[in-house]
Order: C-alpha cells, then sequence, then structure tokens
C-alpha cells in the first residue's frame, strides 16, 4: 500500500507527549517524540544509524537524544552532535526529522517534504475555538485494518443501522437512501431518519418525548480525517433539510493515523453546543462511543483478515458505496500525484 | 497441496449445529452453517461479497442469513434477496452454496462440483443401522498437521506397539508383520497378535483370564475416513484369521476433515457389539482412545514441524509404509483424476 | 546467514547432559544429545529418516536411541540397528553423528566435516587449570539475535559506558580511546580507565578506598568465544599498561552457540584469582553479570528487530567500531575459506 505524504497526521494527543520518549510507528516509519525543555515538540526518525537502536531505547541530555548502546547523541534537527570516543562527526552520522506542530491539543507530524509543511493547512474546524462549542477528546483506538477500510467506514452513513442497532443507528435507518457527493479532496454523504425513535446516543443525554428527525453528515477529509455531524430535533420542530440548528448537535471526530499497511489509530473526540461544561454528558456520550466503535473494530479487523487471505477480491459494489468509491478514488489520485511529483 | 473434492467431508457432528450462526473451515474454504426453521442444514460460503465480511458475524432473519456490515441478506441457496437502500439485486451477490446432509447423527458437507454430490455415497457401514451394534460419539481432536499424514496413521497397525503402550499396543507386536491390500480406493491394513496379554483399552472393560489373540484391521477409505476393526479373544478360542466373531469387538471410526494444508480435525467414535445400553463402558473406553489420540497428536504435530522445515526431504521406506504408500498414491490419483476432468 | 562449520561449538554445560534425551539446536540443526551407560556424549541428529520424528521424543535402549514413531533404532554413531517388523537395514536409514567432546565441564560439538575434529583445538586459557585461578559457572542466556551481533557486542568495550552504568562501566569511560588490534583470528580490543570510581562489579566484591585504575582486555576468539580479561588496582599501585597483576582480575568468559539466524544461547561464566573458595563471592558477581547481560540482551535484540525490518541497511561506521570490524572480516574469511575447500 502506498501512503499520501504530503500531509498532516496525527501523531497523538498533546497530552501524550512529554519529556519522555515516545516511540510511535507512521507511515511504516518509526519515530521518536519528546518535548524540548521549552515544551516544544521534537519527532526524530527513531532508528541510529550506528547500529540502528532505536533512539527511543536512549534517553535526553539537554533537549538532545543520545543512544542507548554507545552514546551518539542527536540533536532536534536530526544533526549528530556527538559521537564519543572521537572528535570528527561523521558526514551521514544523521537521522530524520520531522515536522511537528501542537494545534488544539493534538501533535501533528507531517510524513512528506519537510519544505511543504505548512502549519495552517492543518485540518481546523471554526466549532474548535468557537466559544459555543465545547471538545470532549476520547480514546485512541488501536485496529488491525488498513487506514482505507477504516476511512470508508466514516463515510458510511448505512451501516449503522446494521453495525450499532443500539448506539447510533436503528432499524427505521435500514433503506434511508444515502446522498453522495464530493468537494475537492473532501467527500460528504449524508442522509435524514424522519420521525423514528431516538437512538442510543442520544436517548444517553437527552429527554426526548417521542420521535425525532435525524441527520447524519460524514465529512470525510481526505486521506484521514472524518467530521461526523450527527444530530436529532423533536419531529414537532419540523426542520428543512438544510436546518442542523436545533435539537442536539455533536461533531464526531475521528482522525487516522496508518500505523503500518494493515493497522491504524483511530483517535476520536467530540464538539457539542451543549451542556458545555458538563464533563459528566461527554463522559456518558463516550461510553456510547466506546460501545459503537468497539463494535467497528470486530467488524473492519475481521474484514482485513479476510483481504489479507484473498488479496485480489474485486468487491461487489452497491448503492450505499457511492460516498466510499469517491474516497478510493481521490486518495489514489493523490498517491498518483505525489510518486509524479517525486520523478520529476 | 491439492485436495480431493469430489467427496462428502464431515462437518461435524449433526449436534454441532443449531440455529446459531457456526463457522467452520474445510479445504481452506470458510463455511458458515446453520439450520433452517425446519431443522434442515444449511452450508453457504462465510463471506459477503459486498465488503468480505464473514457471513458468521451477522445474524438469521427468518431462513435467511444477513451480513452484519451493510445487511445483504442471503438464503439458503446461497442467492441476494435483499440489499438495503437499493430495490435492484446485483447479479454477482451470490455466495456459495454447498451441498449438506445428515446421516447417522453426522453433518457432512460436498466441497466440488454440487451436481456431482449423491447423498448415496455418503460413507456407510451396516452396523450403523444394525441392533446388535451401539455407536458412541467421541470427540473432535484438532491436529496442526496434513491430512494425509494423520490418515497415514490410521492404516499403520505398526506404530501402537510404540505410541500407545498402555491402551492400543505392547511389546508383543513389535516385529509383527503387516499384511496390506488394495482395494479399489480403500486400503486394508491388519495383523493377529498372537497369544499376548490383552491392550489396556481391552483390559479396562473386559475381564480376560490369560492371553488373548488380538486383531487389527485398518480400513482406509481414501481420502479421509478410516473404520479400524480391533478386537480379542481368549487364546483358548484359537481363532482363524478369518473369524473375528468372538470376544470383544469394536470398530474405531476416524473422519478426517482437512481444514488446510496443515491443520485437519479427527473426529472419533467408536461402534461396539457387546454392553450396547452401558453409557459407562462407553465412557470408559473413550477415556482410553483420549489417551492414545493425544498420543498421536503429540507425535503427527512434530512430524509437521519438520516437514515444513525440509519441504524436499525424501523419507527412507520400510516394510511397514506399504499401507501407506498405497494410500499417497490412490489420493494422488484421485486429485489428478478431478484435475484432468475440470481441464475438459 | 552462512556459519563457520569446522569449529567446536558448546552444546552446553556438561551438567546439562544426562541419560535424558536432550534437544538443542545449533547452526539451524536440530541435535539430540545424552550419554551412554558408562556417561560419554553422545550427538546425533535430532530426525528419525522415516517418517521425521525428531529422535528426541522417542527413549534410549541401552546406548541406543529407539523412535517414538516406529521404533527405528540408532547406534551412537548414527547407524541404524533395528527395523521393527522386518530384518534387513535399509542402506539410508542412517541419521548424521556429531563428534561431541567434554573438557573443564563444558560439552562442546563440532558441526563441520567430522575428519577434521581435533580435540586439541578446543577452547583452552591456562587458568581453567591454574590452581591460583577459580572458575564460576553462570547461565545461558538466550538473545533472540543473530551471533555476530553478540560477538561485536564482546569486543566493543565502549558500550559498557552507556549500556552498563551500574555494573561494568561508567561515565568516565564515555570517551576513552580504544586500542584494536587483530592476532590470527583472535580480535583483542583494550583500553585503560586511570583515576576513575570503581564500577559497580568491583565495588560489590572489593573494597577500595578511593579511584581505580580499570582495564578492559577483549579477546574475541573467531567465531565464538569470548574472554574478558576486567580487574581494578587502587591508583596508588600505579599499574603500567602491560601490568594486570594487581588488584581484583577476572576473565569473564563468553561461549556464543548460533542457534540460527537470529537466535544465539550466550553461555557465560568467569574465572577470577582471588577468593577461590568463596562461592558467595562468585554468586554476588554473578548477580552483577545478570544484571548487566538484561541490558545487552534488551539492546541487541531491538537492534536484531531493525535488521529484520532494513536487512539492507548500511551502518555509519565510527572509531569504536575498529574490532568489530576485524571481526566481521575473519569470519567472512572463515565462511568464504570453507566455501572454497567443499568445491575442491
Amino acid at each position: 500500500m502506498e501512503f499520501v505524504r504530503n500531509c498532516w497526521y496525527v501523531a497523538g494527543w498533546g497530552s501524550e507527549f512529554t519529556r519522555e520518549l515516545t516511540a510511535i510507528t507512521v507511515l511504516g516509519e518509526n519515530v521518536v517524540l519528546y518535548r524540548t525543555s521549552d515544551g516544544a515538540l521534537c519527532a526524530l526518525q527513531d532508528r541510529c544509524p550506528h547500529k540502528l537502536l532505536p533512539l527511543s531505547k536512549g534517553r535526553l541530555i539537554g533537549d538532545d537524544i543520545q543512544c542507548g548502546y554507545h552514546g551518539m547523541t542527536f540533536g532536534c534537527d536530526g544533526k549528530c552532535v556527538r559521537v564519543p570516543g572521537q572528535d570528527n562527526l561523521p558526514e551521514k552520522a544523521t537521522v530524520r526529522a520531522y515536522p511537528v506542530c501542537e494545534r488544539h491539543g493534538i501533535a501533528w507530524i507531517w510524513m512528506g517534504e519537510p519544505e511543504r509543511a505548512v502549519e495552517d493547512d492543518i485540518f481546523h474546524m471554526t466549532e474548535f475555538t468557537d466559544p459555543a462549542w465545547a471538545p470532549h477528546f476520547g480514546d485512541a483506538l488501536y485496529l488491525r485494518s488498513n487506514y482505507l477500510n477504516v476511512a470508508e467506514n466514516l463515510c458510511d452513513p448505512a451501516h449503522v443501522s446494521f453495525v450499532h442497532p443500539t448506539t447510533l443507528g436503528n432499524p427505521e435507518s435500514e433503506d434511508v437512501p444515502i446522498h453522495a457527493e464530493r468537494d475537492g479532496t473532501t467527500v460528504i454523504t449524508s442522509r435524514w431518519i424522519r420521525n423514528a425513535p431516538p437512538v442510543g446516543v442520544f436517548k444517553a443525554i437527552a429527554d426526548f418525548k417521542g420521535n425525532v428527525d435525524r441527520w447524519h453528515y460524514y465529512y470525510l477529509y481526505s486521506p484521514s480525517i472524518a467530521a461526523i455531524d450527527f444530530g436529532s430535533a423533536d419531529v414537532d420542530a419540523d426542520l428543512a433539510d438544510d436546518d442542523r440548528s436545533q435539537g442536539v448537535r455533536i461533531f464526531a471526530l475521528h482522525f487516522l493515523t496508518p500505523v503500518d499497511d494493515t493497522n491504524t489509530i483511530d483517535r476520536w473526540m467530540h464538539i457539542r453546543n451543549f451542556s458545555l461544561d458538563d464533563d459528566e454528558i461527554g463522559g456518558r456520550m463516550n461510553e456510547q462511543f466506546r460501545i459503537a466503535f468497539a463494535e467497528d473494530k470486530d467488524i473492519l479487523e475481521a474484514i482485513q483478515e479476510e483481504e489479507n487471505k484473498c488479496p485480489d477480491h474485486r468487491p461487489v459494489r452497491i448503492a450505499i458505496d457511492k460516498g466510499a468509491n469517491m474516497y478510493r478514488r481521490i486518495v489514489s489520485d493523490m498517491v498518483e500525484q505525489e510518486r509524479q511529483e517525486l520523478q520529476c
């Protein structure tokens, strides 16, 4: 599998990184992250060029990282600053330094050409900074699945009726058609389920009297971030298809980090516009999400196992796949474009 | 490894299958089995053609099976009967349906060309239905070994002297020659051990006064079923070589299901002509068999490990291998014949 | 990886072998060892030529080994002495017999051409038999690492400053240059650390008043044995560089057994010239060694994992690698020479 390289991936929540050395794997590359004494993030290739020992097995000397085998030491820019036992520093004794940045409490890493890393390109939603909305962090979910299948699941309103019948969906939505459109490299899939009982996640936090209108708008930002606008309002509100301003509403965010060909981390959180200061409500919602995402994990890992067995399988396509097919084509084009640019 | 496909394999004891979805693997293919509302067996390819999710992760809707991801639903004939969110059913949306049949309390499956499945070809012994004989079911023994080695062990009277010294054999038989003959695709290996102490399995159930004559007749029905006629009578009975009518006598049956190249299930049971209604006697015999077959498992799995290390090894052949060599040739011919028929 | 075959490897401490059958793996070959009734060692290929069962799953009949499957039996010379059920012995029914020898309480095995095995070539130090010195056996340390990396670590005085800061090294030695020289197929690396605090292993057993002069002389006998002359004396002793006669002194011995391409056993022991009869002192030193060698294991296994990921990696070379580079060239030449001799 080839990956899109020139984009910002999530390395972790900002809170995961300290003065301790933390080893992660992104796009199959081992990276060691730590904070310098002024709190800035530093990300280096996690492999000493001398004997290949992961640098994460060494230790910090000030803001430099010292290999745990023979003490070869590197600065945050990846350049060697010391080789014990000799005065000269070998020209090739460098490790790759990755651009990193912290935004909205999230640590971002750029796996592509460093000179193309622009911090303003980092994923942003106005709701992150809008005082009418409150973010609530969730978990890092490890999936033994390639990230494309995980992402497909995030532009797929149809599966909630079958995979998440107690939390995010219910049988009333089984046959409701899905609208899919493309906006640049973003895929938007959506549907309204009208006049149906509320689903589990909203029953857990709101006190609906009867049936509701429910909307699902999945914004999948290629290659690896999804924001799912998900809400319900009493049927009496009689909402138009373009009105998501009433009732309860959340954005469920998913930041996918492709670990390697068959492993992905899905870091998820939500942003809501109600009970802003009530952490207990956020916790109750996360409990619902944990149930739902464990169901996704079960499905996605089973699919990965089958794909490993029959890599040449050509799937049957059905109507609900429209968004997923758009997404696959976008990623394929992004990878191809990077390939061609590298050849120039 | 190629398998013989046009034959009935054991999918399980009949009691293993209910209205629950049960996943099994036969000849490397994943199959889901369940009973319809009228109790009939249904066996389908265990992989949704849409996103590859095993159908066994879904659920029954009446007698149809619904995929747990997007609800695509299939009937017992493997044809798609529903695709949620659309009215038309894609032509390719089918899964393979396997002929299945229940006989003698055993569930049989046909992995080859469905039009060649004839239920009368299912393995049968008159003793199954003869009131003078009583069947007693045993276990499903999982072996990390290819089925050819397991089957060889079932036309091999010689190994009991060394592998099963406390149950099925004893040192008196070490050097007794073995007779091997071929009858169509069946291999029959046999020997009489005359005037020797009784072996463990018979000591556990019969009260012999002194030495016995013991017979072993191994009927190996290629490619995967063995019936071992095994008995002992007091030496005073002075039995002729063709007389197995006296003393205690059992048929130990082994039904091999090749799971894949290196895994096999051996479902075993026995039929006996004494103490027909005494379940306790059957249980005591099974205890002896469990000891013996665990010894076989240990040997056969060790051999598989060695074969994996040196796949090109050419074994030394000795006199006792005659039956095994016949069996290997029969299976090789059966596989080759199926290959040629497919090319026509 | 190719191995040097024509040399004596350590099969185990002599105490590891009894009348029980013991299975070991050396250079990727499975070997079964046992003692004959007169106490002599016998080493045979651990695989019956009939059905490949490891002979170690069989049992001894006198001084012969009987296969646990069909009773084929072999003498210490690897020749078949019995095939149950037949009188003739097939010509090919032999297993390889390995020259073995016991010296200094250690069992040695020769994996190369048997006619070239000369017992006088077994590793020897006069200190083994000198009454002024006492040996003290240690453990068998299993490392998931190829033996070349383990051996490199045994001609590498530099790593102790970083890997073993509490036991064998300390920061004072970080930048002290290393001398490396070659003597035939032996690599000798050494350095003196002058006027520094004593290291942990010596503090545990000696009562130094202040700083010491410390020497490390690593004798690496290619391909797989190291003797590390390691000692300290009070700075007042004012030792010359060629004087290691004072203070405390030990030889730490490492006998590497390459199990296969990525696994090695390091059997270690020490010989000391003080407190000869005090087992408690030896035990206390071994505790220090266990801490230190667990640190090596951690490093060497991490390196092996990285090498598996990038087998074509070309490491950066630095000054301290001189001894390791000599060693790699010697082993490479030894392997090449054996290859050429086999072609003649």
